[in-house]
């Protein structure tokens, strides 16, 4: 091999070593853990004490905390502890509990805002998801943000596209959670 | 070219590639994206039920529905649904809303507890940016967090600096909020 | 040397400088900053309004705002403004404030919601922290997350390991927070 074609060589493994340093900058695109999840909210409207899993604790002036407001609920804020399933079916073994809260907050449309926790307890995942963002209710299919986790979801981030998946008047709704993580450690 | 040259350029690259790689580590202080944006809070007061963005919809046991509490509003919470804009106009063409929450909490001066997202939708940006952060109202500038974000913001996150624009009585604000993402996706 | 030595040392680099592309992708798992803190809670309960640091502000239909619900407080929502000390003595100098709400959540056990703000002001620390999770009270030591930071604390991220560290009644808590951020900028 002669000193130019050296030079060659040379220049193609820098090139290749550079772009995979670059390739060390970019981030993943596609998940590094997927998974979908249900949960279930009952909300308690002063008659179901027993099987409710929400209760109404802030109204506006114009409200109360058995019944959610006019003005599309604008301003109701209620607390839940949700349970968690791997299957749309109420009454299967819950895999955790989905905790926190949801606001309503537009007056002329249903829109709620999100900041609760997925704490996961099964064979499959120990850890918890903590979730945040806008929910614009109407929508089919809507991105709330995994901002952090812990366990085996220690530093994660990521995506959820929520669904409702069914809704019973104003006491019962279900939500299907694809959990897309970006961000895995 | 002789075999000693070689090996000087070689050297030469070898530190090139190294450095790149190493900036690779290294994150980026320069916001990737920045904007200024504007919102504007009118605060129902029992009134102005036709034009409020936002209502109280929680109060310590010293305070009410309609009005802020004494005590610096300790214990307020504030529901929201705002105009964006791109300038400081409350009639300028809202370029998407801001919704969430705010808490007073403090008992002897103003300060705040923020919980909220930006639904954006203009021809500029389709996403939402969610913040997280506490406000020492009456600090001039003050650097609250942005944690997470969807759609054109997927997976960004940085700082906003708000500033209090204007502020009329108890009833009307405007906050300019610098944002500057720091890591984009 | 000759140029089949040069071909070999050529390798050897290429080598090296991949393998430092590839530490660049990976992330710390030993906190690159650790600190223990206390905060300290007085909760309002209508005769000790000059030493509270917090106080109802949402309760369930079945609650009210001087006195935490039964079934477990579930739906209390707590707003507070904590004085932090470096140590577990109430009347030691404050580092900052702990400053958000806290949410029970729970009907049949102790649970509840965090999401907070430590304002460090110190000649150690200046800058903001934020903190977001689900919070099984009655376990010794559990994980909430860090999601953000300002100042000092710019683009952190990490965990904290709280642990209930005094408990006086339903008038007084202490929490240990031990704080590892493993990402730091």
């Amino acid at each position: 091999m002669g000193a130019r074609s050296l030079v060659v060589l040379l220049f193609l493994m820098f090139i290749l070593s550079f772009s995979s340093a670059y390739q060390g900058k970019k981030k993943q695109y596609k998940p590094c853990k997927q998974m979908v999840l249900y949960f279930h909210d009952v909300i308690y409207n002063g008659k179901n004490a027993a099987n409710a899993t929400s209760a109404i604790v802030g109204a506006p002036q114009w409200g109360n905390l058995t019944i959610l407001a006019d003005k599309f609920h604008f301003g109701n804020v209620v607390v839940f502890d949700d349970p968690i399933t791997l299957d749309n079916n109420f009454h299967s073994k819950p895999v955790g509990r989905a905790q926190g809260m949801y606001i309503y907050d537009t007056k002329n449309t249903f829109t709620s805002w999100l900041g609760f926790t997925f704490v996961l307890n099964s064979t499959d995942f120990q850890g918890t998801l903590n979730f945040m963002g806008a929910d614009p209710i109407l929508v089919k299919t809507r991105d709330i943000t995994v901002v952090s986790g812990t366990g085996d979801f220690f530093m994660h981030r990521g995506i959820a596209t929520i669904m409702t998946d069914a809704f019973e008047g104003e006491v019962y709704f279900r939500l299907r959670v694809d959990i897309k993580l970006y961000e895995c450690w």
